[in-house]
């Protein structure tokens, strides 16, 4: 796939692009990883989700009413479900759902996810799944007659549909070509570090920062990827060597009992000492939840996207769901 | 506020209050603690119950259809779940629901819940929430965009929606001026006894008979309150001095770990030998779970409401949240 | 009651049958055991779970859009929950769900089940309960104002509306008259074997082989009632010696540490070596979940249906509802 060459223009999608956006949509079955979006569909994605906010601003559609969403959440994520579901509820649809699916059967421990989702497809429209374990999401999808959304399955795998709410809110701001992106955490275990990666390198002259303990950083794959795309990268411990230069600063948590000086953790946190040395238009994101990595004092701050970034991922998943339902 | 002096015709609402009451339910923003609810905002409140009753009897209404409800349940109580979850149902809403939202993150342990309502505040029209401690909802209103319904919080808390459908459930039954109450059991941590008593005070004459093992009593800031209220009241450790004269039994819970002499609690328990000394017309309620503190033999008699009150909670929940919902 | 002479002809309901039918599903209040379903009832039913699949296919209907749906669970089972909700939604109703009933309070343990009843039905028009306790679903039924249905009850209960969808799957494939059927596990224990054992029964010339080792074999109760009503059973601890020979299958699971020869249980397992020995017409169900008795090679057999028998589930659920509240 080309890399985009829109600079400031991408907030409005060409309209060469529509014709091809049709098609790639209407070939999107699943969504299990974030590598499947190309850039036509990213930007049919965008102009969808933008639509939705008008959607939301008027109370909801009932199109889709007749549509059932099942969230089958192995691991509770009380967010990112209510994300998806109150996204099924504004398009009028209906809600299957699972606080804990991991005591999904009094009887048998261990149940297989391919024979949960095969009853599963029977009673449903489209199912969410957060899996245990990296890889649980392709597995559904390789059974299933409805579409698939992975809500992140595994510490190693991916969360797509935050990585393209992130990227979303950054677009909503500004243009995604040239962009200079600190992303810090704990990124071998990142989910949603790893899925933002794979969707930024899609955007020429992007440049990601790598921000991390040495022994949590990035994993080789996502770097080869970056590597085999021509994307600027660099591998950084030091967050106050790099926070002056990015346009935006995407925050993840640290667990310290993962770093083996645990009292550095704090050397990565994102507060108002920070805030003074960031850009004056920098862009602060975080997927939330958080601890001591990024300050209650950063809130207040007109940088601070994270609260906005909840919104759009209502408005990004009804997109999604729209996508995918529309298919008959 | 004035008391009311309104004796038996206060099941009808004064017509001099309508222009009052549509103000103050206009600036009804949340519902945290009995105390805000004002005479004329009850007598609202009770009017806008009595019409749920006619709503629910035809069907319910699809109104609300584009309105969200959202539950935020730290601890679980299935009753008082359903009793919300139901009653925007059947004012034709939609429902986030969460069973123990305890396990609210499957990756970070506690979790702020201002972060939570900011987020959650996204995906609905409104937020129900128990929380594990006391002052909860009100740490929930003071950051939420939508409303916050506090359906009880912490040992030492409150619990006002019950409050207020115990009182609408007396209210349909007799006048609430010169009321005597008995309210029996662990006091100290009763939450939806402070909530009573709080709203009783203001109705006149009203006599309230607190009764409860010594080392459980009620205490001094809801004495406090009353007295400054010049609202009557009695300590009492013995169930039988009192239930001959009460109009109301309000019977909670006692746990028997609590009581010094654990079998002492059988001596707060109403059953068939106290149920003959009661007044013929008395009204025996209960917000129920029970366990020993309420005999089964007590269901049948005609003065038991408690499972009416259960229904009336449906009622003055769906009015509340129209109440809530009706700003826009 | 008489049992039916319908062979082939019995897919279509007779005429005759239609006002007595409409007279019993009238009568229909609760789904507590399968022994309720007289022949006419059962040929209703089926009628209506036929029409439903016409219904599911454009996309359900809004007829029961101010009915709603509570799920008491007291143990998980994400599949039978989803598969009633779902039937609802299909129906366009609403769904009051508990994923684990057991945590249904966090004040009182061991609350009784007809106390919890008594107030749900105040917020739903029809509950379905999972106790875990057999004969909790009739405790239920007992002081329910609103239709109960029993989806399971205890490990010596039943679970009526499994052995319904069961009977139908088969019903849709071929005449139930002289129907030679095999029902494997760890029967002693098994609700959906006992349940469908009494619905078999109901039709001429039916045989069943009880297969199972000696220890876990079927119960005297349900061997002296096909006594009574003359059908034939075999008791039988070797697969090899009826596989050949029946017509339908099913299959359910064997706990190892309740088999006295714990390697035992594999000789149970349907796999493919099993699968040349069966006849080139029959029928493999499987409540699910399963593990090792039944081989995923069986999957891709076209006699295997147990994930057709998912899909009947969502049919006749809707069916019942549709009896259960077409009342007034």
């Amino acid at each position: 796939m080309a890399k985009s060459n829109l600079s400031s223009s991408n907030q409005i999608a060409p309209h060469f692009l529509e014709a091809e956006d049709r098609s790639e949509a209407a070939r999107l079955r699943h969504v299990v990883e974030s590598q499947q979006f190309t850039l036509p569909l990213l930007m049919d994605l965008f102009r969808r989700s933008h639509g939705m906010e008008r959607v939301v601003a008027r109370g909801g559609t009932l199109e889709y009413q007749n549509k059932i969403l099942a969230t089958l959440f192995y691991r509770p994520s009380t967010r990112t479900r209510f994300s998806f579901e109150a996204a099924m509820y504004r398009l009028g649809g209906k809600v299957l759902s699972t606080e804990q699916a991991g005591a999904f059967s009094s009887e048998i421990a261990g149940e297989q996810v391919e024979d949960s989702i095969r009853i599963i497809a029977n009673y449903s429209d489209v199912i969410v799944v957060r899996h245990s374990e990296a890889g649980g999401a392709q597995r559904a999808a390789r059974v299933s007659t409805v579409p698939i959304i992975n809500a992140g399955d595994g510490d190693g795998g991916q969360h797509p549909t935050q990585a393209l709410l992130d990227l979303y809110t950054i677009y909503r701001e500004r243009p995604l070509v040239g962009l200079s992106v600190a992303i810090i955490g704990e990124l071998d275990r990142g989910r949603t570090a790893r899925s933002l990666a794979y969707l930024l390198a899609k955007f020429d002259r992007v440049k990601i920062f790598f921000v991390s303990p040495p022994e949590l950083q990035m994993k080789p794959d996502i770097l080869e990827y970056l590597d085999e795309h021509g994307v600027r990268y660099e591998l950084e411990s030091d967050v106050e060597r790099v926070i002056g230069e990015v346009d935006v600063v995407y925050q993840t948590r640290i667990r310290p009992e993962r770093v083996v000086d645990g009292g550095g953790v704090k050397r990565y946190a994102i507060n108002s000492a920070l805030l003074k040395r960031m850009k004056s238009d920098a862009l602060i994101l975080h997927p939330l939840p958080r601890t001591v990595e990024l300050d209650k004092d950063v809130d207040d701050d007109p940088r601070a996207l994270y609260f906005r970034q909840a919104a759009n991922g209502l408005y990004v998943r009804m997109a999604l769901l729209t996508m995918l339902l529309d298919k008959d």
